[in-house]
């Protein structure tokens, strides 16, 4: 059974509570338990991390080397400057896959750039908390392919 | 029963016959294929088109309206200059996602600005054939939000 | 009796049936009809035409070279991008005015900048359909001037 | 009646009198005759200034606030800089237009910005003193369309 | 008894008047009335000017030389552009403390760099009229630290 | 009585010891001293708070929500890329003000853009340690505000 | 006997008529002529080809595979932003000569950057109609390398 | 006898009393003694004029027009932004000189580029007051020219 | 005895691990024992310390000043945007050196630029783990100069 | 006779021993022995010239006037920022012609921007050795037209 | 008795054979006697240098310490790109004046660019060979200033 | 016995004797003598060449080839524009490593950017006349390692 991190970077601890109109209503414990039943269709066993220090999502991607199949990654702020969290996938030997619930291309002029995209397999954006779902997916079908 | 358009731009039809290592080796008539099954998968009605000219990318997204309830579109080379199909999709009630099958943010610099993104409803990039599958599931699942 | 040429680019056949909030709610058959009305109060011949083909408004300029006495172009997307128009009229010897509906200056960064200015007459800009109008009298105004 | 106010800016005074082959060889005066001849025909009554003085141009736009029904500007060499005028401009509830003599998009790099141009209704420009008598009319066809 | 000279750049004369939403509801007269009480609270003589042209402006600034022990100044829309006033800030042996009602961070991205900045000592942004009150307790605190 | 929340950015835990011709003499035990005793004199309750980490920032400014009725945040050298403190800050609901006891505008060019001041109420910079004091005030005044 | 496919972009078939200055005299059927007459010396079958419309040659360039040896191409305006025509160069196994009458790099400074320039063998610019004769004299050298 | 007119701009009248170490200790007084001495040495008719306005110097480069020979300015501060001072001097049909006491290439970077040195004879920069001395000298050379 | 401070900056713990051809397949541990020898052949106390967090990193650096006599850093990723370890560096008293293991200026554009270079005495990068041994070498040259 | 001049510029006389994937196996002799024997051909006396100075390249197009009819010119890396260079080449009335061995549209980025292009008659790039030949025939047609 | 070294940069020595309109018809020979003859007329010795090689610029300015009082240098093309003369005249302990014959803000954008202009005392450009004299007399006015 | 060859780039021969701030106060001749006794200590043969010519650089860049086993090379000025230098390096088999005796990242905008430094294995910078001695060891462990 493949095993997936998932990994929420800073402030997305508070979806839900806040600015709705962008990041919907839903919050991360309901967004969670819809990766883990999606997970469990696809006969995947997943792990979900949220932290707000880019000092712990850079360990964690360390740690999951061996740990893991793939990682499903939606690095929120830290996008947009986080070089470290870059050279952690870039060094990384699973699949990773990048998320965003709004569609960044839509927002503020720096939310256009993720020094991380370069560096992962694919980029989903734009469709609210599917976003995950839709990750889930395209993990399946590179466990396909690569099998 | 919904119907969905999936518009492929400019030097997709030569899909397998060349650059493998950067597109992959499935002909377009491969993928239309599977684009096909997966839609008929989700009780979807679905329409391919392919066009090496703006202008008629243009023309069919204007006819769209009324005759489909979404749109797929990879607009390949015209995603980076094409301002004219961006005013089309704007103009379009439809929700729109944009997908391509490479991951753009690898490549040349020009390649890494759409002007069609910040119109759609979501992008998807860099999972090969496979953006267009998970582009079918994105727009079932906008149905059943409108809905 | 002097013979205009009116072109209307990309999208704007869509007219008063979307984004009524920047375009206004009137339908082009209702402009073109305004601006024949103006046209033969001026005691003007007029030609309209569209469409979302760069290449047909190329064409188009070509052939209005002894058949029009001047032309009033609203390149709309293709303002922003089309230099193969903007040398189309530079190899025109009619005068050429340019008209926007909207405020372009009032927009988008990118709509911001016109490669057709340069090679034009004069610009009118911002005043709803009525830039047709006022473009037909500057056009009156031109001949008096050149005669 | 309405009362339209027509600004000059810095160096137009000057008109007729230099570089005739810019700025054509009528003199302000004359241009001022034609603009009022004009206004006559719309049953307009018209004020004209001229300063070179940015800050006497914002002091007059305060004033036209009651004083007037519409505003035509020719900023001049302001255009480019004069944020102080932009705001004077965005404070009046009154609808301005504003016009150039000479097509600016043809001219030094520096002239094709216009810091007024996001405030204005719209903009007419390179038709030489035809601009005022096209502004005119533009605002006859403003006060019809608010009416 | 220190005094203190508090100037207002251009349109602020037209405070309460016009887009209230950003500036607020009082009128200039109103603030001057509440930055002269604030200043008899600190035991300071106050001066207000207010003008629309940046000579004025200048010229006052020159004259503020031992004529006054400390200047507050709102450059209003002069801030984007005025090295006249900075020049004349520069020479000023006083301590100059600059204000902006609105937070210009906010705001269209010219009005986010002020050429006045560098040669101020420091700079209060964003809470309406009291960036008035506020600059005349950093004056006062300034008058402490230096004595 | 409302209650204020103060942070301090990386490295100022060190003040007074190091830089005093940028930062001062005092050291951050003596300021926070001072803060104390302003906030008592205005009948606020403060806490303070001093980090290195971006993550502990944004972590404490999310607990800011319901504890705390403002919050004062000198961001120190994240001011410049933190997006994560910047997005932590849109998600609150409680007023910040943002402040610098240097003039920032007035050193090195990266100094010149903080990537938080967009989303906070004001910015206060430049007078030494008394910027803290004075953005108690702001705060104070804002309480009165919106009560 | 090898074959070879020409080209022309948009506003070449006006070659002769216009702008002389820049151009030269000489007619598109003209310069044809001197180019089937240089082929058949170099004893090479050739085709020449004239579109306004970018989709059209990308259609052309896409059918050229397979039916000839190499392509000698002016792509005139569409040099300078055709992106879809660039990916059809790039999916032609063929040898391709970019060619341009004048001399690009002493024009406009748009017309300095060739977006087809990085995916062609070599460029040719700046000696009038000889161009393309000496673009099938490279073209005869490289049948001889590759042999 | 031939006249020159000398334009000081905003704060020259300033010199000795301020930032000595960039400007020199001489007053404007001093310097406009030494000037008229060595205009006289020429057999040179002088007249200085010093205002802190730009719309009171582009007044008095109109007026200058047949009331003089040559003009020597120093813009000051406008010299990096005034547009309607550059549009004044090319409107002159006299010789104009541009000075600054300072060498500005050794300055801010916006000291750098002055939007009036394109539309001048030349320029002459660095040399403390002796600038002045220097530019009498070059208009003195340009009048044997021309004659 | 002197002593020396050796940091490593995020994801430099995978040395060995990955991407070999660009970082050597030496682990940190090995590299460790070979600054540990170096050192002592230079009667040098040394130690390393490696962290992914920004944070921690700082902290160290302001732990380092009595307890060090200088500093080696590998900033790594945080090289290019970390402006709180270049503020942590600027407080320390101590002489700094920057190495890298990788040359920087032949890879991505972004790892061009260090923001940290600026503060340190020197920088030696390119020459695989040698970089550290080169500093040591450069540290106890700095002593003798000191000294 | 005509005579022509062949100018290789810094580098150029390595070719063959060095870096053969991009500038190909033929040693500079063997190249000048092939222009040799095609300037012969075409009854054209040639000399060739490589310097690694720029300014005896200087010298040698400087004496190129009147000893030679035209200049075949291949600059290689001052190509780029050899102002000096280009002056020369301005100053001389003969025609010139630049070359290129590779596609410098293809390489590094600075390698794009030739200083010299503007000058030139007209560019021929990316043959290898052909260029040189391709440049002869260029001349010769040259000659004809001015003939 | 007070030397002058007077430095002809690249080309100058075509002085008068060329391009007049730019440069003017006086040969360097012709000017070369009017420095000599003005410079006897200030009883300074004078020596000429030319020359179209870089290094030979710097190794004269090199030996001109100790050998001369000051400098007069028309660096020509390399204003715009020689460091090296940068250097060699910021080691200097000499007084050097920059000048240009032409008006260098008035031509193409790289000219408007000195790298030399930072580290000389000042610049005098546009008045043809009176630049020259200009800059003697400047040089003599320094010597009355240091002395 | 290895050879290294030493390249002083141009006005390092005047060190000592200027700017004693900025590049220290040993002359040239005291550091060549470390550098060969540091050599000697090394077993290394070391030669030592210094020019102001760019081209005498490349030169002897040339003649290493064969000659020598590695190079040390401070570029000086020409580290920011000499591409001829970077591609004879480019051009040469051996390690060469770039020096810079004050650190370069700490100086005017156009010091931080070496078009040399992308070709070479690796560069020291900042640590004064001890970058020669550090850069020998490093060519002495780079000796080790490719043996």
């Amino acid at each position: 059974m493949k095993r997936v991190l998932v990994i929420h970077g800073p402030n997305l601890n508070l979806l839900g509570e806040r600015e709705a109109t962008i990041y919907g209503t839903e919050t991360l414990e309901t967004i969670d338990g819809k990766i883990k039943e999606a997970a469990s269709q696809h006969q995947l066993e997943v792990e979900t991390f949220q932290s707000n220090h880019e000092g712990a999502i850079v360990d964690k991607l360390q740690e999951s080397r061996g740990a893991f199949d793939a990682v499903i990654i939606n690095p929120a702020a830290l996008s947009h400057y986080s070089i470290a969290i870059r050279d952690a996938i870039a060094a990384t030997d699973l699949p990773v896959v990048e998320v965003h619930l709004s569609n960044i291309y839509r927002r503020e002029k720096f939310r256009k750039t993720s020094v991380i995209a370069p560096v992962v397999v694919g980029q989903i954006t734009g469709f609210g908390s599917d976003v995950y779902i839709l990750a889930l997916q395209a993990v399946v079908q590179l466990f396909r392919t690569v099998v």
